[in-house]
Formats: structure tokens, sequence, C-alpha cells
């Protein structure tokens, strides 16, 4: 770094990129065997990634000379890189706002699960995952993409005449996503799923069953694009599909202890209300990157996919609160806070092609949705700690199927007919069905493999800090003793 | 969204948002009318907005096709974008400094009046408050605009060819400095008003008043900005704006019990210092779009703007330290935060144009001044649980006039005389005029309205949590018992 | 700020920074002097800066009409600025997690030191540092730059032409970097310094200590750089030396009360593990800045930077949880804190020049090495509370080492030899080297003037909060009482 004029070599050209003779891997995979003899067998699932690396860590970039960086290749790359960033932080609003909805005895435990999982979700995205989504050949045209690992971050003339992103943008935006979806579980399974056991099933949902349902939709000759079905940033390509791969963890798990007393739903209240409202409006400012940045370029349109984007999280709250207040007579912070995220959720799919009233509108509709779905999914005695179901699952089919009202070239309330409602069903049905399935499969071998996927009843009740990390969030304070 | 090349009309043309037949707003207007017969009749403030809603939802915005994005046109509408982002980010640090410097027992109270006023801010400003501000014809010339509501989102060839910014962004960045204006006055009213009557308020002072205020002086025609007054980000406009209607709502509800014995001010400390230091460096950054992206662009002048803003709060933080350390010995650390930001508030109305010993200079004599204004805003008998008033109001005012003495256009110390001082003076008594005036008009009429805006005193001594909300912010931390 | 088109005057040009006849300075004068008779005679520290302060304030920038801006121009400079902020939200981060990772009745002291540090960098660096470090001319060739205060902000026609980066974009981004240098010694010597003393040495490092040291190598013709030394965004400038500032410190201070118990370290666990954790993630996002943004410019490898930096903290992340686990049996979250914090900042120093796999190593062994290094500093008896040494000094070295390995132009193992390995080893000592002798000078010097700069015992087992500053972090929690 200096601040005197950079040499046009610096400025202008990717640095290369070259393989080497590799020490590392093997040093890694001496870690991961010493590790596998571990307690936690489900390590393990970690060798299979050493392995193949060791065939393929031979990536190189080797960048011609660019031309003179067009003004749509600069603002493009540099409003994905930001937007990239925002998704990121994301991680943080996800990590407060569920550990500030669940017990002090499981804070550290859910913090860490949010850390760690966006470190994994990286790195099989990274490996294998971007290349199932969006790289690979089709292996099953539409349905099945295969092959490769890792992608070429190499930098071509071409892509600065044409303003296009650059490999490396494209690929940090994308698995900013791939950890969403991830995040997303971690809510409906927490304050009684085993550690190592929900890390194995991050690794599996960010490798394989997220891009491979992504592929579906994103890739311009996926089954679902080519059915015409519209999912713009992702109501559920990313929020549906993590809700669904944790509502059947959170089944598979059964209530935490407590929960449902004589068939009745009991509150258990969360710990800490300035950080949840904190990690709310984190994830607020991280959707601009979400929604806005899925545009994939910097035009004319990012400003507007703002504003819906703003006008359904004010509308979310809106309706959650007004709807929650005639329920309880008191507004809830915890309905505020999951009325703005469902707002949120519910316009992601539409937010290009709305207008800004039913934006607005859509917004508070999934505001007034998700206080409904909380009760309805307490009264089917599913244990989702966070609400993350209704909020992510609840509004994430309400949003995509919104598009099929309100979407201005195609919805059936601006007048084009019931043709595009009925792609978004059949999309929300295709991916419930998929995602359900698979990560049944997912968890049931897991559970099996690792000797089940749910704590013991003594390390609930004394909270997941200790059993599963050896530590406590908050060891200076007296505990209420509840 | 794909990462395949996106054919030209994804990424060139703005999206069609048409108007449609509207069964969304009847489902609104059930939704209040139910809400309306609840407890809190504060709520019916809701029902003119609906029934405004029913004319007035036909919002279309078809885009012509676009030239040539040009670079001006990129750079400015994605750096006011970003400034808007970070303005908005402020909502988290304004809710974090108030509740980490108020009482536990009123922590929910205070993050849900934080969280859902900026929600009502956005909406009632994209109602009508926008309109008022900037887009209506004047109705009395220079003082008071007002017809129509919502705005146009489309983008036209013009503005892509003049490099203007795009209605969305333009108004997104409006809509959260409007925000900041109803969330100052939060922090006065802290701890002792009721929620729903808070509420209403808001959305009076976000639809009209501040609107009102603002469109005298950043309309080019506005009386004010005729007159000569500079106040180039909001020290005044929203700042003072916001600490005076702060200021007579504090009035009006009176000091909170045990605020004041026996005629001296009692401390009563903040709960949680680390989310209030959080707060303020969230701000901190947040400040960067609020007064660097009051240039509307981005050119030259932009990162200039950002390094006075930075001199500021570094000089703020020093003469608050310094001050605090001499009167009590030690360096309290609600005096660096209440430095820090009375630096950024002081530099808000110059900042594009002091010199960078000025920007400083300005700062360390507003971290002095907020010192002394705390003291004496106590002496006074009013009870500013967090400082606002004198961070906002006292420091705003200071900000204004230290234009009039360091401009380097027009300032009295860099030797053009007393004539703009006394402009800035003119102003900021305007302000104060008008908005003592209509805010205390305003919390009259509520507190008529709604049987009084102050909790009972049973709920005040209890915390406003369980009174407003039913719920608790830490309800797993054994309290302190004070 | 108008939302009406903005004459070209406004928009287009610099505004004008003159100097004046200065008043402020006086008062500044004698608010300091009043300061210095106070109990804490270390502020006369600030006194120097005053009397400097009196001859040069006199700072100006005329700027000449400028041309129409180039894509380039607007590009770097915007992200810059960006990369700015994302910078000086890292004090955010630090701030968290240090707090978070030490004891309750030490939070507020943390939290102000943080807070108050990077203001007086900014002020310092400003003042001077940024001169010695970049502008002034050698002194002692290669070695030594001095002469001159402050920086001249002016924009000129050819800095648009070439698309530089404005002077003010390149000081915000430098100061930001320098406050980093100051608050990692925070970590090191907390729980035990002196508020004052720790103020004082802050000042001598942004203002001299650190500026010198950068000298050396982010000027191109600084003698490091002449030798070849690489170090892309300062995994040494930067972290190591914070970390061997900060290990003096700690090492003359010794332990705090109770961390080592018959020759054997304590755990002392931290307070706070959500704010830990959400400071770690806002550390993540704030490196995108500190890495990518020491690109200088927006270019192609901009976000391949990204991308390296994101890997590296996976790869830490997932280093230090298996060997954390391997040992313990458990993952401890303050591991994968650290880890993740160590792969960010092994990967610092050679983010641009690796390939990616070479980055996810980088961080893996980053993650391995922090946790030996942790249980090494703690077998040598020397108390370093959060583990800053481990994270910026052990793993600043690695990263800077691993440049010599693993960069594709000069790496051994990418098949050139061990030339670049050796002068990467030469530039670690030599900055170990400069940096222990100059900060045991200073923290002696201090030490001596000041009557020590450790508390008293009796104030290190009430806690810093009370003695230092006279207020609680948490009044309203009730303490665990351990």
């Amino acid at each position: 770094m200096t601040t005197a004029p950079l040499p046009p070599s610096r400025r202008r050209t990717m640095r290369l990129q070259e393989a080497s003779l590799l020490e590392g891997p093997m040093l890694l995979l001496r870690s991961i065997r010493g590790f596998s003899s571990n307690r936690s067998i489900t390590w393990l699932a970690c060798v299979p990634f050493a392995l193949f690396g060791l065939g393929v860590f031979n990536l190189s970039a080797h960048a011609a000379d660019l031309p003179e960086l067009t003004p749509g290749f600069l603002a493009n790359n540099l409003w994905l890189l930001i937007a990239a960033v925002l998704v990121i932080f994301m991680n943080a609003g996800f990590a407060m706002v569920e550990a500030g909805m669940c017990r002090q005895k499981n804070a550290v435990n859910i913090l860490a699960k949010n850390l760690f999982v966006f470190t994994l979700a990286v790195t099989a995205y990274w490996f294998i995952g971007f290349q199932i989504m969006y790289k690979a050949d089709w292996v099953i045209p539409g349905v099945l993409k295969f092959g490769g690992l890792f992608f070429d971050p190499a930098v071509t003339a071409g892509m600065v005449t044409n303003g296009d992103l650059v490999p490396s943008v494209d690929f940090l935006f994308q698995a900013a996503f791939a950890g969403t979806a991830a995040t997303i579980v971690s809510g409906l399974v927490a304050e009684r799923i085993k550690f190592g056991e929900f890390v194995v099933f991050s690794l599996i949902l960010t490798a394989f069953i997220y891009p491979i349902a992504g592929s579906w939709q994103w890739n311009g000759d996926g089954w679902l694009a080519e059915a015409g079905f519209i999912d713009f940033a992702g109501s559920t390509l990313v929020h549906s599909v993590g809700a669904w791969a944790g509502l059947v963890g959170a089944i598979a798990l059964g209530p935490r202890i407590g929960k449902f007393v004589g068939g009745k739903a009991q509150a258990l209240p969360g710990h800490n209300m300035a950080i949840a409202t904190l990690g709310c409006l984190i994830l607020w400012i991280g959707w601009y990157g979400f929604n806005a940045g899925s545009q994939l370029a910097m035009d004319a349109a990012v400003p507007y996919i703002a504003v819906t984007t703003t006008l359904a999280a004010a509308g979310g709250a809106i309706g959650a609160t007004i709807i929650s207040t005639l329920y309880s007579g008191k507004p809830d912070l915890t309905m505020i806070i999951n009325g703005i995220l469902a707002g949120l959720v519910s316009i992601t799919a539409g937010c290009d092609g709305v207008a800004m009233w039913a934006a607005w509108l859509i917004g508070l509709i999934g505001g007034v949705i998700v206080v409904f779905s909380v009760a309805f999914i307490d009264g089917l005695q599913v244990d989702d700690p966070v609400g993350a179901f209704s909020v992510h699952g609840t509004c994430g089919i309400w949003g995509t199927l919104a598009v099929g009202l309100f979407n201005t070239d195609a919805g059936l309330l601006t007048g084009h007919g019931f043709s595009q409602l009925g792609v978004q069903a059949l999309g929300c049905i295709s991916y419930a069905v998929f995602i359900v399935v698979s990560c049944w499969i997912a968890w049931s071998v897991i559970g099996a493999l690792f000797g089940g996927i749910r704590v013991t009843e003594a390390e609930e009740i004394e909270g997941l800090d200790i059993g599963e990390h050896g530590m406590e969030a908050y060891p200076d304070f007296a505990s209420a003793g509840n």
C-alpha cells in the first residue's frame, strides 16, 4: 500500500494466481485425521473435502492485460462488492436476532453456530456449491449440474468491455446467499441440537442441496426459469429453502423441554431484546445488498428496489404491530422485529417488479401473516424457537405468490390472469417437496450415523453453552434462575 | 438472479410499475377499523392515511428506454444509495445509544419506539411528507407546499444524461433524514411516555411538521434559502428540529419520578454501556452518509466532507472528555459518547465549507458545550434522560452559528463580517419558534384526545416494558434491584 | 441540501478552504491549561499539540475548477471512501471483541479506551503522523521523514485526469489504519492500565512510532520497500506493530491479579460473548475495507482480494475450531472468534498475490497457530487478556512469511526460491526490533513521569470502571459475584 501514484501495472491488471507444489493440503489432512479420532465423529464429514482437495488445488488465473475499465464495469463490480459485504453483514444480524430471542443458557451455542456455519458455508460453496448452482454442465438438463470444483477468478478483456461482473464478486455475492440459507436453519433447531451434527448438515445443505435447488431458477435454463417462475432475490430460493430445511430438523428434533405443556404452547422468552433489535436493523440494511444487489448491476432500477424493500419492511412492522396489539392488547417487540423481517422476506421475490403501494401492502400482509403463522406452527406442536419458519417459510411463500398477484407485467391484480400465479405456486410446491425430502434424508442419515441429533435432557436443561462449549455467555452476571 | 450475462433489457432499463385494481387497501382498512376499537384509541390516527390511500394508490412509473448510463449518473446514484443505507443504519445507533443510556426496565419500550417509529416515518414521509418538503407547489410561496401524495419513481433519459439522482434514491435518502428527526424526539421523552401517543406524534412530525420546516431551506426557493441561510446537512433542519420537538414533549411530560429530589438533579445511570458505545460508533459511520451524502452527488468534495466530519467527531470527544474530567476528576464514558455526537452534530451545518482546523475546533467546542448544556438543562429541572437536547439542540444551534463564524466564503472569522452570522441566528430562531409552537399544539391535542401522554406512576415505577409491552428485555438476568 | 438539480458549481468543484484569524486555538489552549492542573498530569501531553497548532492552523485549499470527472476518478475515490468507512467501523468491532472478552468490572474502561483512542489517533495522525508516514521529505533517506504538519486537501485537475485518489480520502483511509494499530495495543494492556497513561502512549504511537514504521514500506522509496519486502495491507505494518507495542506494555505492566496462580495460567472468562461475536463479524466486514481498500483503486483485483480475505477468515475459523476441539473436547467460541481474526490477519500481507486455495490454507494455518500461540504466551507468564498478541502478532508474522511461501510471483512454494522469504523475515525482525525498543522507551518514560502505568491493587480488584471512570457498565444487573 502506498500513497504515491501507483504504476499502471498495479492499478489496472489482475494479479497472477498460480498453482504450486502443495505442502498445505498434507498438513490439513493430518489435522483432519487427528481430529476424526475425537469424540465427535461427525467431523469425519470433512475428510472427503480434503481428499477431493488433493486433486484439485491446482487453480490458476492468469489475467491478460486489461483494457481501460469502462464506467459500467467499475460501477457494476463496485456495487456488487458492496452488496456482498452487506449480505455478509447479515450474519451478524441473524446471530443477534437468534441469540437475543433464545435463552441465556444457550447463547454461546447459538452464536457459535452462526459464526462457524458461515465459515463452513463459504468453504463448501467455494469448494463445490458454486459449480453445482451455476458453473458446471447440466447432468440432468434443467435439474442437476455437476462436474468441476472451485471457480476460475480470471478477468478477461471481454468482461471489462461488456461491463460484466468479475467471477470473484459473483462468487462472493452468491456465497453470502448460501450462508443465509444455512443460517435460517439455525433458528429452527435452536436450543436442542448437537453442535457437530448441525455443522455436518450445514455442509450438506450449502454444498449440495441449496445449490441444486438454486440451479433450477437462477440459471436462465433451469427448469423453473424456463417455466417462467419469478423469484428475483430469493423469497423461495433462499428463505423458504432454509425454512423448510430447518422445519424438517425441528420436527425430527421434537420440541424443547417445557415448550408444550398439556398440549399448550408456553412462552420461553428471549434473553436479550437489545441485541435482537440490533440484529433486526442490521438485517434491514443487509437486505439492501440482498435485494438491490440481486439486480447484479448498478443501474436505474437498483434504487427503486431499495425503495420497495424499505416500504415492505415498514409495512411489515405496521401489520405485525397492529395485529399483535389487537390480540394481546400490547405491541410485542418480538412481533415488531418479526414483522419487519416478514415484510423484507415477503418483498424479496418481487422487489424489482411491483408498484410502491404494492410493496408496502405485500409487506403489511406479510407482517399480518407472520403473527398468525407463529400461532399456527405452535398449534401444530412444532417448536420453532424464534419464529424462523413463519418469517422465512410462510412469508417466503407469500412473497413468491405475491409476484403472481402484483407483478406489473404478469400479476393477477394488474390484469394479467392467473397464469403467473400458477407458476409461482408450482415453484413453491416444487421447492417444498424437494427440500423436505432431501433434508429428511440428510437429517436421518446424520442422526443414524452419529447417534441422534439432539442433546441429552440433562444437557438441555443445564443449557447447551456448558454442554456443547464448556463456557457461559455472561459469567459475571447473576442468573434470574428461571 | 442469474450469473449468466444479463440481457440488456434487464440491465439497462427501469422496470415498469403499473397501477391495478386494488384489493389491498380494503384489507388494510378492515385491519385498521378493527384496530381502532382497541383500548389504544390513538391508533385511529392511521385511519386518514387509509382513506387518503384509497384514492391515490394509483401510482405508475413507465420508464422509457434509457440511454447508456453516464459515469456521473452511475457514481452519483451509487453513492447516494450507499449514503442512504448508512443513514438508515443510524437507527440502530440511536436505538443502542438511547436504550443503553436508560434503565433496564424501560429498554424494550425504547427499542420498540426506535424500531417502530422509523417504519412509520418512512410510511408517512412516502405518503405525504416528501411532497410537502420538496415536490408539491408552494401554497404560500417559500413557506408552505401542499398538494399531491407519494412520488413518481420514473427515470427519464434526461436524468441519465445529466447525471441526476433518480427519484427513488432521492426519496430514500430524504426519508432516512425524516426518520432521524423523529428518533431524536424519542430520547427526550424516554422512560415516561405512552407508546401509542408517541407513535401518533411521530406521524404528525414526519408527515407535516418536519417537511414544512425542511421546505424553507432545502428548496432553492424556500424563504430561508433565499435569505441566505446555510445548513448543509441539517444541524438545524434535522437535529435542532428533533430536539425542540422533543423538548416540548419533555416539558409537557414533566420529569421522571426520582430525577429531581429537593430541586437537585439525580443521576439515573444507563443500564448498558456496551450497546451505548456501539451505538455511538454506528452513528459515527452513519454520519458519513448523513453529511457527505448531503452533497447529493459523488464528486471531489465528498471525501473532504468526510474528513471534516471525522475531525469534528474527534474534537468533540476530546473537548467533552477534558471538561468532564476537569469537573468530576474522571473521564465519564457517557460524556465521551455525547462529545462525539456533539462534534458530529456541530459540524453538520458547515461540513462542506470550513477549513479542517475549523472543523476540529467546531467539534471541540461542541464537545465542551454539551457538558455545560447537560448541566444547564438539569438546572432548568427539565428531564432529558439521554442528553438529547444538549447534543442535538444546543450543538445543532452551535453548529449553525459556527457556519457564520468559520465558513470560508462568509464567516466572521474568515473576514466576511457579521451578515452571515445574523442570517444563521435568524434561521435558528425561526425554526425554534415554529417547532415549539407547532409541537406544543400537537402534544396538547394528542394529550387532550387520548387522556394524557404520560404513563401512570405505578407503570413508570415498574417500568414501561411491562406496562406498555408486557415483556422484559433481559428476563434471564437477575436485577440489581435499584 | 436540495433535491432540485444542483448548479454545476456545487456539484463539480471543490469548496474553498481558507485560513482566518484564529480565536479558536486560544480557547483550546485555555482549556488545556486548566486541564493540566488536574490530578491527571498525563494530559500535559496535549500541550505541545496546542502550541504547534498556533503556528500552523493556516491551512487552505483553493481548488481550481476541475474538468469533467473521469470514471476512474469517481470509482477510485468512491471505493476508497467506502473502504475508509469500513475500516473506521472496525473500531466498533475491536471495542466489542475486547470488552466482551474481558470482565464486566472493566467494561466501561475498555469501551472508553477504544472510543477515545480513535479520536486521539485521528487527531495525532492528522496533526503530524500522516506527514511523517507519507508526505514529508526524508531526513534520513528511506528511514525517517520529517517536516510539515497537516496536509493540503486541494484537488487538482491532474488528479481528476489521472483518476488519482484525492488527498482527503487518502488521509481518511490511512488515519483509520493508524487508529487500528492503537486499538490493538488496548487489548494487551486491558484490565490493569491507567486510562490517562494509555492515552498518552496512544498519542505517541499514532503521531510518531507507527508513522515512522509505516514509512519504511508503504512509500515506494522506503528502505524495506526497496529491499523488496511485501506487506500489501499490513499484517506486519499494522497488526504486528500494534501487537509488539502492546506486548511491551503488557510485560511492563505485569499480569492481572489472579491470572497466574502457582505458575499456571487461570481462565478469567470474558463477560459478554454476544458482543464479542458481534465484534468479530463487524471486524470481518471491516476487513474488506482494510484489505481490498489497500488496492487504493477500484479495479479488477479488488473483488479478488475480497475473496481471498473471505476464504482466509473461513479457514481460520475451521483451523482454530478443529484444534481447540481436539484439545478441550469442545469447540470454544472465543477460539472460533480468534480463529476468524487470525485468518484475517494472516491473509492481510498477501491478500492480493496468492491463489485462492493458498488464501484458505494461510487462514487455516493462522487459525491453528493462534491456539498454540495463546498457550505459548500463557506459558511465558505474559498476560494478554484477549489473545491480541497471538492474533495480531503471531499471525501477523505468519501472514508476512506466508507471502514468501505462497505469493504467485515470488513464493518458495510457487517455485521462486528462498529469496522473498528471507526478505519477509528481515522485515518482520526489523519491525519487531524497532517497535520493541521504541515502545519500551515510551512506556518507561510515561511510567517514570506519571508515577507508573498500572492502577492500584485495590482499584484492579474493584474494577477499573469505578476507579478510572466512576461508573458501572451494567448498574441494573446483579453481579454473579465472581
